[in-house]
């Protein structure tokens, strides 16, 4: 745990996802592949969708990611395992945006941001989050 | 291409599936990863399955493997490109077992073998392989 | 846990590994892809071969498996946790087998057996396992 | 192929590289997870840096990424290849900006971009990009 990662805990708007690092997480280089940075940040997003919003959704949304950004801030190393915080940080229309931040190793690694849009799971169309659903995310987004 | 590959792709009842290695595919080792060998076993048991009992067996009818093995004897490396050949060697009442060499860098680097079973796609019990695909894979099965 | 796992986790030859099964761990079929039951007893090997042999063998060797078996017994599903269990069957002059079972959601899902060779990690030639590494493999494996 | 991918084929500034895509690269929705798409990324920068800088810088260099940028166009679905364009946009004291287009199914599935900085193999330290690889960046960085 870090000061961060204790103040991001204490938030109730915040969603904690654990992993475990795998052997074949690892590269040539020794360490953690950057890709794997996207599947935890992965992780992360699915945990706060089907904790926070498929409860007041059912099965008729799905969420999809436009956009993934992702800052590399420290090697990750097996054997490990991390903890990644995943909050709202944005809510349009359509579309909301996650922040990230992926902690393991007792220092932050790697700050992620996701940009989501929720589709009709029929028409795969872009559709609009309202009701108990709206009203949930603003209460659930931090400034 | 080995003379072995060269014999396999003449046989029509053997069905060639290629793949490029990823960078990420390779572990700490510097090598490809045991693991990803069985990510090529099932690109080609997908490929065999795919066309040449799909369009007998249509949508109603799923695959799953139900045992898997595989014999490492080569080291694979990035860049590169592999092909795995496939074919069918048994034919049970809803099992079967297919075979499997993959070759990369000019040589055989692993066999593989993987005994399916046909599932009702509804139900996901096993089901009997009949009519035309048993005749199919009858025709198929290399003794 | 399952009455064949407590047995195994009291079994001090035993080594236990756990891991958190991942979203993308899962393909279309809608459970975790059969690929991934290969990482699971990769984990487990890796685990077992650091803490049980690397300290006695140092550096100087690196394990290469030559042959894996999984038999696939049950579906695991996203979200879970798994544990796998690994140990030693059988011991030859440079080579050892290592069975596993891995277990998730209350039952086994999967057997799996490893055959590695020693290498020498300058020369990557078989190298025999020797002295108290042998003494402590002869002590761990389970007839 | 697309016209945007000829334009980019035909600038000898531009690297391309070529992934085929694999079942498990795709995840419960049926297309292949976002994850992946950092994956072709990844392919695309390894081939840029293998091709264009490492025979200038030889192996006491090595690049790591430090940020990771995707926007999702469009889904991928297996069986199926994609090419991937990548090109020096940005060359700083130590750090340069590859931008990425991943090309599949006839049209630009995501556009990439990864900042990526140049460590002394040995410290793991950033170090200044300069002489020969310093002239072939400025002369491939398209503005």
């Amino acid at each position: 745990m870090t000061p961060e990662l204790d103040a991001l805990a204490a938030d109730e708007r915040v969603t904690l996802s654990r992993d475990v690092l795998r052997f074949n997480d690892c590269d040539p280089l020794g360490h953690v592949n950057n890709v794997v940075y996207a599947t935890l940040c992965e992780s992360g997003r699915v945990r706060y969708l089907e904790d926070r919003l498929r409860p007041l959704l059912g099965p008729s949304r799905i969420f999809v990611i436009v956009k993934l950004t992702i800052e590399f801030e420290a090697e990750l190393f097996y054997p490990g395992e991390v903890t990644t915080a995943t909050w709202a940080t944005r809510l349009g229309g359509t579309s909301f945006t996650m922040d990230q931040a992926i902690f393991g190793a007792g220092k932050r690694a790697a700050r992620g941001q996701g940009v989501c849009v929720t589709l009709d799971a029929q028409t795969r169309r872009p559709a609009p989050i309202e009701g108990e659903a709206r009203a949930a995310l603003e209460r659930l987004t931090v400034a």
